[in-house]
C-alpha cells in the first residue's frame, strides 16, 4: 500500500513534441481477442448523432496554455464509443464497488453505469458488491438492474454500502474469477484507486479478459491531472450553509467567532471555493499553507485586530490544517492509522477553538465568545446537485464505452471540460493540493484580507537572522 | 442591430498551424500610451505569488480535442494581470452597467468588479449607471464601494435595476465622454454586447482613451466560444424543483402529464441539462430539434404510448421549441417585436398543453389530467449558487485586469476552465445551440427514451416517397 | 351533491350552558355490540403512559374565549384512544383512499393511518384504494403495511393516486360490503367529505359494521371547526419563494410589478398568511373582500401611487379573488363546471395582469414592467414539511382510535390545539373564510398599506350620494 | 437569582369555578393615571374591522378539556388593542433589548414591535439596547424605524446583538429612567425573563410609569402554559437535516450508526418534534426519562439487537439528556456555572459516541461505524420560518397592545391558539418538560421501537427483588 505499481507507461509521440500518455488495454496480454461491432449503431437515440464514435487518434492536451512557439505537450487519450467494441453484450458480467467515506453523487454513478451499461449496450448482468472491497469474497451482492437504480440519484449515501480497508487483491481476483466477472468499475478515493492498480494487475498477470476501471471518489477534490471530482460541487454548496450560520453567530455577540471546520485532508479546495464563494469568511486556513498563532503576523494577532476593527470574525479551516501545530501541542501523540491507511486526524477544528479561547481568556483584554461548527457529516451525505448528477452521468457512460471497448486499468475524467483516460499512475501519483503561490490562492487572500503567514514567518524569521547577524556584527 | 460590425480582427500567427484571434488594445488607435507598474506588485496578498503576472504571449486553445498530426488552431488571449498597465489608480474613472432580464450572479459581477477595481488595483471611483443604456443619459447613476456592494451577491436580481433597448451610441458615448469614465464595465445579453460594440467602435472613432468591456449575461447559456455563461449553473439547479413538481402531479393521477417550460429562446442547453440532471423527464423538447405532433412518430403518438406503459409523463419545452408549428397553428399571428429586438415568441408551454388537451379530448380513448408549470421568474431571481458565485468573481476580475492592462472591445470568458479575452465579434457572430448531432443530445435521447422526430420525420417521409415511387412504378 | 344530509345532530347538554356536539356510533344503528379490551394495553411503548385512555366524557371547546360570566358554549368529544374497543385485531379489514389536488401530507397521512393500525392495534390487513372514489369499483387496490409505505412521508403527491369526481354511493357500498372492508379512511376536500358522509348515511341504512372516518383535506385552509387543515402549513413556507421571486424581478426594473396567484378558491388564508410571513407584498387581494379597478380608491390608483412612491409593486392575488369582475369582463362566460363539482374559476392572476398593463399602457404616464408568477403545482407537490409531519401522525392516530372505538361519520381534526371528533355535518356545513372585519386581516392592511377598498368603495358611493343629495338640495 | 419573586398574583374569580389569573397593571400602583383613546380608531387598515377592541372581560382558558360538568378553571386576560390606552404616542420612548443564545426569530420579533408600535400607534421613538442586558448601562443604543429593521427578519441571528450575564436591576432602572424610557420590551430566555421580573419591580418600587413586557425566547419550548416559543418550528425543521445526515451515513456502512445532538437542556420538545416528523429515528433519548447503559433493557442491548435486525441505527439525543450519567462517570466534575447561572452541560453527544464506541470495542462481536453530527448552531442561526413569522408578528402586537394599554409585568404568549398576557411568575415557575407518562411520548416510542427505559429498569429491579426474596425464601 503507499507504493506506486511500476508498469511501464504507454507512451506515443507526435508531431511538435505531442506526447500521448495512454492507457492499458486488453489487447496488450491478450492478442488475438475478437471484436464485434458497437451495439449503438442500432440503437435508436444515437443514429441521427454524426461522427457518434470518437476518433481512434483523438486526445485531450492535460497543459492548454499555449503561446505561438510552445510545443504541445502531455496528452490523454480521449473518452467515448468505438466504432468496435471487445465484448458482446451478453456476454458481459459486470460488477460495481464503492469504498471509502460518502460523497455526493454516489449513486448517481452507480445509477449510471447500471443505465449505461443497459440501455447503450444492452449489458443486462450488473451485479453491486456490497460493503466495499471485501464484498468481493464476502459474497454479499445484489442484482443490479434499471428499475432497481431508478431514484437512487436522489439520495444521498451509497446503496451499496462502503467500508474502508478489506483490501486482498488474491482473494478479490479469485472471487472475480469463480463469479465469471469480466468488467469491473471500482468508486473509490485514492487507496480504493492504489488497490484497483494491483487487482488490475493481477487480472493481467492472470491473463484474464476483465476490464478493470477506476472512477476517482474524493470530495476533497484532491485527485491529480482531473478537473474536479465529482461531489465536490455539492460538498462546496452545502458548506455555505455553515459558513453562513457561524457568521451570524459570530455578528451577533461581542467579538464572536465563528469557526468552520470543512473537508481537505492534505488539500484545501473545498475550504478554499466555499470560502470564495461565500465572501463572509476573515480566515480560511489551508494543509498547503503553514500557519502560527503567537508573535506578530499570527493567528492571534489577527484575530485581535479583526476584532477591534470589526467586532466578530469568521473562520474557516480544513481539516487537514496545521497538523504540525496540532502534533507539537498534543504531547502524548501516538501514530495512529484507521484502517485505510490514512494518518488519524487530530480535530484541528477543536484545537484550534480552544487555543483561541485559551490566548483571549489569558490576555484578559477583550472577552471572545467562539462558536465551533462541524458540518462534515452534514455536507457529505446530501444527494448530489444538478451540476453533478450531470458531471457523474458522464462520468459513468466513459467508463463503460472505455471498458466495452477493451481498455483497462484507466480512470476515467474530466480534463479541460473533455472526458479522458487516463492511466492509473497518474492518478496515484500523488494528492492534488492548492497551489499557494497561484493566483486563486492570491485571490483568496485578497477576499479574506488574512494574512500570508508564510511572508509574515519569513519576515520575521528574517528579521531575526537579521538581528542575529547585527548582533554577531556587534562582536 | 443584428449586423455585425466589420472592424478587420487582430489575428497572430504561430508555428505548427496556431492562430492568435487577439482582443483590441488602447495602443491600437492611441499610439503613444503612458504605462505603469501593476499596483498588485505591492499588495500583501499576492506576495507570495510567483510568475503572477500571466505571460504575454499566453494563449488558450479554442478547439482541445487533437490528434498526433492535428494543427493548432485557434487560440484567445489568456486573461490575468499584466505586469504593466495603462492607468493609474487615482486617474481611472469606472462605470457598469446591467441590462436585459434577470439572472442569477448579476449582483455578484457587480461586487466582483467594485471589489476588484478597489481591493486589487486600489481604484475607488465607480459609478454604477441604473435601468440600464438609457442611464448614461438619463443621469441616474449610483456610487459603488466594497462596503455598499459587500452583501448583495445574496441577493436574486441587479441592484442597478436593468431594463431592454434604450442603446443611443452617441448619447451614451457623449454621456462617457462627460462624466470622464474611462472604464465601461456592460453586462448583457447579445444585444447589449452588439451595443457594446457600438460603443467600443465610436469611442476608437473618437479617440477616446477608455475601455470598454463587455461580460455576457444569458441564463440561456447561448453565447459561443465560452464553456458557459454565469448563472446556467443555478438555473439548472433550481429548474429541478419544477420539474419534480410536475413528476409529482403526474404520478398523483391516472394519466397524468406534467409540462414544465423552461428558459431558452434559441438554444435548449437549461432543458437539456435540467433534463440530464432530473431523470424523471420523458421528453424534452428544445429549439435546435424539430417535432411535430402528428401522424405515426408524432408527440401524440409517443403521449399516448408512454401513458399505457407508466400511466404518467414529464414532458420539459424550451421556450423557443415548436415556434414554426406555433406560428402555424396562430392565424393572427402580428410579427411582434420586444424592446430589445427579440422575437415575441408565443408561449409554447400554453400552446403544447392545449394541444395535448385537445387530442386527448377527441380521441376518447384515454383521459388526461395536464398539469402546465412556468417557473422561468421564480429561477431567474434566485441569488448565484455558490458555482456561479466563484465563476462570477473570476469573470469580474478577468474583466478588470484586462483594462487596466489596455484591452478594450473585448469579453471576458472561460475556455476549457481558462478565463480567456475574446473579441467581441466572436461573441455576437451568432448563437450557440445544442448540437443534436452530436453525443449530449444522444445521451438525453437516450435517458428519456423519447422518439427522435427527426427520423421518424424523414422515415415517413421517405415511406411515402417510396410509396409515391412504387406507385409510379406500377403505373 | 351539495345539499347536506340531513340526519339529525346528536346533541349532549351540560351545566352552565355546556353542549356537546356529538359524533355518530355503531351502537347507534347496532345494540348489540360485542367490545373488546383494547391492545394498546400490552404495548411496551404506552405501558408508562398514565391515564392513557381519554376519559369517556372528554371534551374540547368550539370557542374559548370566555369572561368570568360567559355560558360554555359548544363542544366536541375529545379524539384519542378508549379502554374499549369494537373490533378485534384481526377482524379488521381497512381501506384508505385519497380524492381530488394534491396536498402535502397525503402520503403521511396515508403512513400513519397504514402505522397506526398495525403497531398500536396490531391490524395487518390495510387495503390502498388506487386513484380515488372510482378505485373502489375499479377493483384497483394495492396492499398497504408498515414496510411499503416506510419512507412514503419524504415524497410529494400520494402514492394512492387520486381523482375527482367518480363518487357513486350504491356502487362503493357494494365494494365496501363485497371485500369485507369494515374501516374506511377517506381523505379529500369538502366534495369528498360530503361524499363520505352519503357512504356513512347508506351504510348506516344498511345496518353494516363498517366504520367511516373522513380526514379533511384542502390545502386552502377553508374547513370550519378546525384549527388548520395539514399541508397549509408547508403551503405558506413554499409560497415565499413565488413572493420573494416576484419582489427581485419587480424591484430590479423602473415601475416593476411582480403579481403571484396563490391557491384559494373560497378563502384567502394561503394569500393571507404567505404575505404577513413575508413583508415584501404591497397588496393582497383575496376572495372575502371585494375590491374595484378604477377610480378613486381602487386598485389602479394605488398601484400607481405605489409605483410613484417605491418604484416597485409586489401584488398577491388568492385564485378565488374578484371572481365577479373576471366575470362581468369575460362576455362569453358559460357556466363552467369540473368533475367534482367546483365552478372551473378563470385564471384571475392572467386576467388582473392584462388589465394593468391595459391600463398603464392606455394611461401612457408611466411604463410598467408586470412579471406573472403561478406557483400553483410548484407549492402543491412538495413534501410536508416537520411540522405537517407531525400534525398528519395525530390526525392519523386520532383517526384510528376513534375508529377502533366504533365512532363512525366523523372527521379528525384539530380544535384550539387537541385532537377532536367532529360530526360530518359541521365541516362540510359551508367553507371557513378570513373573517375581513376580524383584525388578522386587519394586521395585513396594517403590513401592506393597501387601501381598504371595502370603504373607499363605501365612501365613494356615499360622496357620490352625498354630491346627488347636495345637487337635490341645491334645487 | 433562581428565587421566584413573592409579589402577590392578581387573581379574579367567576362563576362554574371561574378563575382569571391577571397581569399587573400601572394604575396598581399609579392610581391617577389618564387614558387616551385608542389612536388605532383612527387607522384606515383598521376602520373596517367591527368590535375590534378586545372586551375588557376576555379571557383564555389554562385547560380547555373538559366535560359536562367540569369547573371553569384558571384563565388569562386576553391579548389585543384596548379602547383606552395610556400612553399619547409621542410621549412613548420604547426601549427592545435581546439576550441569551440564538433563536430563529429574533428579529422578527424587533421588527415586529418597532413597526407595530409605528404603524398601529404612531410610535416613533424606538431604542435598540445593543449586547443585551449590560447595553442598558453601557450607552450602547441604536434608533429602530420601519427602515432600518425593513429586511431583518429574512436574517438569523439578533442585529442588536446579545450577551449572557449583565444584568443589574438598579442599574438598568437607573438607565431607564435617566434615558426617559416608558416601555420596555424584553426578549429572552428564564433568567433573562427573571431579570424582567426584578426590573419591574424595581420599577414599582419607584413607582415609574414604565410598562414592563417580556417576550419569551427558547428554543427549547420549556416554557410553561404558553403553546409553543417562537423559533420552535424552524428548529424542528432544521434538524431534519442532521437527522437525515446521519441515516444516510449509518445506512452506508455495516452497522452503521448516526447520533445527533440537538437542543433541550431540560427538555426534550425538539428532539421528540424532531423525531417524530423524520420517523428514520431508532432511539430518542431526552432528559425527562432517564435511561441506562448496561445491562438487560440499557441502551448497548438495544443498539446490538436494532443492529442486527436492521443494519443501522439513528440515535437522536437532547443536549441535557442523561447528564446524571455524565456526571458520574467524569470523576473530576466541577460544578461549572457559565455567565447566566446555566449549568455548563458536559456534551452528551461526544460522551455517548464515546461510550458506545468503546462497547462495541470491548465486545468485539461487531465491528460498529458511529458518525456523530452536532447541529446546534447550525439550527438556532438560521432565519425564522413562515409559520415563526406570522407567530412573531402576533406576539409582538400583543406585546405592544398591552404595554400601550398599561399592562405591565407581563408575557405576551399563544395559549390554545389564542394571544394571552400572562403574569411573570407562571412564566417563571419552572421549565416546561415533556411528560413521558402522556400519549405524545408514548407516540414517540411507538414510532422509534425503542425499549422504555423506565420499565426495563423497574422491571430489572423488581427482578432482582424477587430473586432476593426468592432467595430469601429458600432458606
Amino acid at each position: 500500500m503507499g507504493s506506486s505499481p511500476n508498469s511501464k507507461p504507454k507512451i506515443v509521440r507526435g508531431s511538435a513534441g505531442y506526447i500521448l500518455e495512454d492507457v492499458p488495454h486488453l489487447t496488450d496480454y491478450i492478442p488475438e481477442l475478437p471484436t464485434y461491432s458497437n451495439p449503438l449503431q442500432d440503437n435508436p437515440a444515437y443514429s441521427v448523432v454524426k461522427q457518434y464514435f470518437v476518433h481512434i487518434d483523438d486526445s485531450v492536451p492535460q497543459k492548454i496554455i499555449a503561446n505561438k512557439d510552445s510545443p504541445r505537450g502531455i496528452h490523454f487519450r480521449r473518452a467515448g464509443p468505438r466504432q468496435k467494441v471487445y465484448f458482446k453484450s451478453d456476454e458481459v458480467q459486470a460488477a460495481i464497488v464503492t469504498c471509502g467515506g460518502l460523497c455526493p453523487g454516489l449513486n448517481t454513478v452507480i445509477r449510471e453505469l447500471v443505465c449505461g451499461l443497459y440501455h447503450m449496450y444492452g449489458v443486462k448482468k450488473v451485479l453491486g458488491i456490497s460493503g466495499g472491497y471485501k464484498g468481493f469474497y464476502a459474497h454479499n451482492t445484489i442484482s443490479l438492474t434499471p428499475k432497481t437504480v431508478n431514484d437512487i440519484h436522489k439520495r444521498g449515501g451509497t446503496i451499496l454500502g462502503s467500508s474502508r480497508g478489506g483490501h486482498d487483491t488474491t482473494k478479490i481476483v479469485d472471487s472475480i474469477q469463480d463469479r465469471g466477472i469480466n468488467q469491473v468499475y471500482i468508486i473509490g478515493g485514492d487507496g480504493t484507486q492504489r488497490g484497483a492498480y494491483r487487482i488490475f494487475e493481477e487480472i493481467r498477470n492472470r491473463g484474464l479478459k476483465v476490464a478493470v476501471v477506476g472512477i476517482p471518489k474524493t470530495i476533497d477534490n484532491d485527485i491529480p491531472v482531473i478537473d474536479k471530482s465529482f461531489g465536490f460541487d455539492t460538498a462546496v454548496e452545502e458548506a455555505q450553509r455553515a459558513i453562513n450560520a457561524a457568521h451570524v453567530e459570530a455578528e451577533s455577540v461581542e467579538n464572536g467567532i465563528g469557526v468552520v471546520k470543512l473537508m481537505g485532508r492534505y488539500s484545501g479546495f473545498i475550504a478554499m471555493y466555499a470560502t470564495l464563494a461565500n465572501r463572509d469568511v476573515d480566515c480560511c486556513l489551508i494543509p498547503e499553507t503553514p500557519f502560527f498563532l503567537e508573535g506578530p503576523g499570527g493567528l492571534f494577532e489577527y484575530t485581535e485586530r479583526r476584532l477591534k476593527e470589526n467586532g466578530h470574525m469568521v473562520i474557516v479551516i480544513a481539516e487537514g490544517a496545521g497538523q504540525e501545530l496540532v502534533t507539537e501541542s498534543i504531547q502524548s501523540m501516538h501514530k495512529q492509522q484507521d484502517a485505510s491507511g490514512n494518518k488519524l486526524l487530530q480535530d484541528v477544528g477543536l484545537w484550534i477553538s480552544h487555543k483561541l479561547k485559551d490566548y483571549f481568556a489569558k490576555q484578559k483584554t477583550m472577552g471572545i465568545t467562539l462558536k465551533y461548527i462541524d458540518p462534515t457529516y452534514m455536507i457529505r451525505a446530501v444527494p448530489s446537485n444538478a451540476s453533478d448528477n450531470v458531471y457523474c452521468t458522464l462520468l459513468a457512460q466513459s467508463a463503460v464505452h472505455g471498458a466495452m471497448a477493451g481498455y483497462t486499468g484507466f480512470t476515467s475524467g474530466l480534463v479541460h471540460g473533455r472526458q479522458a483516460y487516463i492511466p492509473f499512475n497518474r492518478i496515484n501519483e500523488g494528492q492534488n493540493t492548492v497551489v499557494i503561490t497561484d493566483r486563486m490562492w492570491a485571490r483568496l487572500l485578497s477576499s479574506t484580507n488574512q494574512p500570508s503567514f508564510l511572508i509574515a514567518k519569513t519576515a520575521v524569521e528574517e528579521k531575526k537572522k537579521e538581528e542575529e547577524e547585527e548582533d554577531s556584527f556587534n562582536l
